[in-house]
Formats: C-alpha cells, structure tokens, sequence
C-alpha cells in the first residue's frame, strides 16, 4: 500500500452506536450509572435493547471519532479497527471512509462475534450512559496492525478500552512500539474512568514509559492517580507526563505541559442535546493543532469547538465540517 | 393472539432507512430525479452507498411510519410487514414495538434477501431523493395477514408501494377482502407518482372498488388520473372516492368528501431539514382523527400537525410526542 502522510493514526475499537432517549427512573430500573461507560455481555445487550425506546444507528467508537474530526478539520487521518463481515461491520466500514478517513483493517470471517455496538440512553438533560458489547472489536490482532500506516502518521493515536481485553492490548502495545521506533507521537485517552481502575498500575506505567500526550477528564485523571481533588490529580500528571490534555466539561479544559498550566474555556453552546463524543472531539482538535504546529492554547480552543459541535446534537461525530468552523472562530 | 382493538393497521414494506446528506450535483452524477423514489438493485444500492457520505440508520418504511405516528399520538396501531433474520430486520422490529405499534409478522428465514433498506440524500434545501431495496420485503405473503389484526383495526391502511411486486400486491388485497367483510374502513396512500404510473388501471379499479379513504401528493393524484391541472385531479378524485386527503406540501392539504372541498392550511415548520416522511405522518394525524370521531378539517389539522414536526428533523418518525403537541394546540 502506497502512503500518504497523516497527521494522526487511531488505534480502537470499532462500534456502532444504538442512540435512544430514556429518563432517569428507566436508568434506576436498569440498575445503570448515569454517566458511565459499561462493557456488557450479548444477553444484558439483548434485554437492554429489548427494553428501550427507539434508537437511531450512528457509526460510533472513541478513537474512530476523533480520527473523522480530524479528517472533519482538514487533516489527514487514519484508522486501524475490528469489524465483523455483517450489516453494522458495513456501516461502520462504509462511515469512516465517507468521512475521508483511511481505513483498511479486514472484517473478521462471518460466524464468529458481530460488530461491537454501544446502547447509549440519552437523558433529557444531554447525559449519556453507554452499554457497549464491544463483539468482535477486541480481536484486532498484534498482526493486523499495519505499521506503514502507523509510521505514516505524525501521531499514533491510542484508545484506552482497548486494554480491556489482552489479545487488543497487544496491538495496543506494538502500534506504539512501532510509532516510537519511527520517532512519532504517541498520544493515548484513557477513555474511561472504571477501565483506569481495572488496569491501572499497567496505565500508570505505560503513561511513564511510552505516552507523549494524554487525554483524560477530571474522573479519569483522578482514577489514574487515586486522587482526591483535582490539583492533586493535576499535579501528579503534571509531573509523570510530557503533555496532558485534561477535559472539565463545562469548565473547559486544563493542559499541563513542562511546568505550565494552560487553561481554556469551553466553547459556548445554545443546548447541549447529547454530550457523546465530547471527549473524542476535543482530543481531534486538540491532536490537529499539535499535528499542524499550532500553540498549546489554540489546540485546546479547537478541541472546545469540537466538542461544543458534536453535543449540540444527536451523534458522536460531526454535523458540520469543523474545518469551517474554525475558520468562522479565527482559529484556522 | 388475543386481540385488542387498535384504531388502525397497516401492511406495507419494511424498510431501514440510511441517511446521508449531499448536494444536487452528487443527484446529477448519479443519474438521480430530485424528490423522487426509485426502486433499485442490490448492485445500484451498494455502489451508491459506496459513493455517498456517512449515515445514519434510522427504522422507515412509508405505513410503518404513518402507524408510529398514530401510536405517538396516543392511538392503538398495528403493522404487518417482512423483515429478514439479520441486523436491520432486527432494528426494524424493535424500533416500530418500542414505538408501542403491534408487530408480530415472523421474520424471514435467514440466507435468502436482506432486510428492505433505503439510501436518502437529502440536499441543502431539505428535499430527499430514495433509493429503495425492498430486498425481502415484497415476499410478504397472503397468508401472512395476520385476518384478526386486520379485523381488530377500526381502519385498514394500505401502502401503495406493495403494488410493485406480484406477491404482495396480493397480500395487500386479502388485507382489503378482510377487512372490508369485516366491516372495517379500508385507506390506501398511492405512495409515489411512478409506482402510479406502473400500475395506473389497477389502481384506478381498486380505488374504486375497495378504498373508502384515499391519500396522495398532488404528482400522485395527477398521475393517477393523468390530469393536467391539480382542479382536473381535484375533480376526478371527488367523483370517484368516498374521501380523499390530497397532500400540497407549503400549501397545505385539501379534503374532498361528498362534493364538500375542505382546504387545511400547512402548520409552521421553523426550518425544513428534511422532507423525508411529511405524507407519512400527515396520513398519521388525519387517520388518527377519523379512528378517534373528529371531524374531517381537524383530522386535517392533525395531519399538518404531524407533518411538520416530522420535516423539522432528520428521519421520518417522529422525535416529540404527538399527543402532547395535538394538545397544545388545542386539537387533542
């Protein structure tokens, strides 16, 4: 394969996203934390689906996010992911590259595991709690990374679910071998604040020894570091990390790099509608201001663009092209 | 099955609609009359999706919509209609039971054709182009009329895309003998102008013969009658229908009924974001007001209603409960 240059490779899961509305009473019924992330079995899928409202299909995953809001900008991005060969594998294969997005990761032989697919139960106040059967997405093989894409990107872009399960892991581990050999960026999220709790000696130890720029939110960071208040957990990414990104939802976000600290503010909007994405949309900002040499503060303000955009509606990607946006904004 | 009585029941196709968006010149390249529905081919369906931007999947289907709609506004709906064994199907039967609608028409074997999906383009100004799969949908067979679903249902309404293929088409007139022996009230939307033309003698017969509600746009109406004024169409369809419900999109509607013409203004729409479902659910309102007693200009007004929050909106089911729309506007 022929590569052009990108600007930033992911590495994740790939999910389709099941979107329905819910109040709170249905999330007690269910016994589910509003908020969280959940990794569930094909039977809890099932009577959860059954269950619910009506949903609406939206390609989905983390890392799969971010790289369409870095394509959604300009950039170039790649991405290296687990589908099965069935109709949501399809969809997800057929959104990623519509979006501009490289992808060529084969779809697992059919009759094994499907497509991962997240249930997520949208309140009326915009809170999203996520129910994900992550199906054949973990089985993304050491083997199957392909380390010219890899090499190609500026910065390898790591999901921390992916440490959920060893044989992804593994991957996990080998793109950011790769990357390092080749003198590239290694940025990671840890995507979740019960997954850094399940793995979080491995996450401590892998931010130290290979993870140049890190994303996390307030709950994420403080489960990293088991700390109390936020300057604690501040103060120790400060001094274990290159660069941290750290997001604070309304509050905007803290970036923590060489001694300084950084604030940025959120960027404003007219009615949040469904915070999913969030996360993944500021860390595409934030990754292309760094991949095109921008200034730490004008990567974290594209960062906040990104991410007032994508909760200002239904879905984990981007409505609008977010490369405009910024024009709009005086950032690009 | 024990029966309760539902206000209406619907046949139709079941389709997955995947929309994207696109502008008119992707419509040029692709051959593709803006505003209209076309039948194509699993080869014309893949290419094109393999051509356009990300979707987004979301349950469809012309009745299926309208019977979503009647349940939203607080009435009992049922639906008949074939789904595969596979994701979509899945989808499909989920999203029209957790609409509240009855659904118990089994799937098909898996291995034979997939689950009816159709693309939708929608362009900048809101119209939407379809281009429908019927896939396994047309082999809904007679004897899979469910007689005491069709019998419970105050209304039998039919959708006059199952016209295109010989199989349903006849499934679609058991439906009728049905319920017409029963005693029941048979409606029937023409659905699409071609599908007219297609089938322009028949369905001339069978309007007159067995429809005592007719619904059409005003392309639908001209074509049935080949008449080249909306008066010309006007004209015929009084003198040969008990009750017409013709559709003018801005313009409202016009209900004819016994030499009485009864002109219904549109309700206001903030801005059109896609046109996909406007008749649909206008069908939904007006159904809905007959079922439940109202006078023909308020069964009307219910169908605006309906309409116009189905256009605001990407999809073609509704996102706010009807019922309490209706009621706020004094309808209900």
């Amino acid at each position: 394969m022929s590569m052009q240059d990108h600007d930033v490779v992911g590495i994740g899961n790939a999910i389709v996203d099941i979107i329905g509305q819910c109040d709170d009473a249905f999330l007690s019924q269910h016994g589910r934390t509003k908020g969280s992330m959940e990794l569930v079995d094909a039977i809890t899928v099932a009577n959860l689906y059954d269950a619910m409202g009506p949903g609406i299909e939206i390609s989905g995953g983390s890392a799969a996010n971010t790289m369409v809001g870095v394509a959604s900008f300009g950039g170039k991005a790649g991405f290296i992911a687990k589908t099965a060969d069935d109709e949501f594998g399809k969809v997800f294969r057929h959104d990623i590259r519509a979006a501009g997005v490289t992808f060529n990761t084969a779809a697992a032989a059919s009759g094994g595991d499907p497509t991962g697919r997240s249930l997520i139960l949208v309140t009326p106040d915009g809170q999203r709690t996520m129910n994900t059967m992550l199906g054949v997405s973990p089985q993304l093989g050491a083997e199957e990374v392909d380390a010219d894409l890899v090499r190609s990107g500026r910065i390898l872009y790591l999901e921390g679910y992916l440490f959920d399960r060893p044989q992804a892991k593994a991957a996990f581990r080998q793109a950011a071998d790769i990357a390092a050999k080749a003198g590239r960026q290694v940025a990671m999220t840890l995507s979740d604040p019960f997954c850094v709790d399940r793995h979080r000696a491995e996450f401590q130890q892998f931010v130290r020894s290979s993870v140049d720029i890190l994303f996390a939110n307030e709950a994420e960071i403080a489960s990293l570091y088991e700390a109390n208040t936020f300057e604690d957990a501040a103060r120790r990414a400060q001094s274990e990390t290159k660069l941290a990104a750290i997001t604070r939802s309304e509050k905007g976000s803290v970036i923590l790099s060489g001694g300084r600290t950084i604030e940025v503010a959120a960027a404003p909007v007219a009615k949040v509608v469904d915070t999913t994405g969030a996360g993944d949309l500021y860390a595409a900002g934030f990754l292309y201001g760094v991949a095109i040499g921008r200034d730490l503060e004008t990567a974290g303000r594209l960062g906040s663009l990104a991410a007032a955009e994508v909760i200002s509606h239904v879905g984990a990607r981007p409505q609008m092209k977010l490369a405009e946006l910024a024009q709009k904004a005086g950032l690009l």
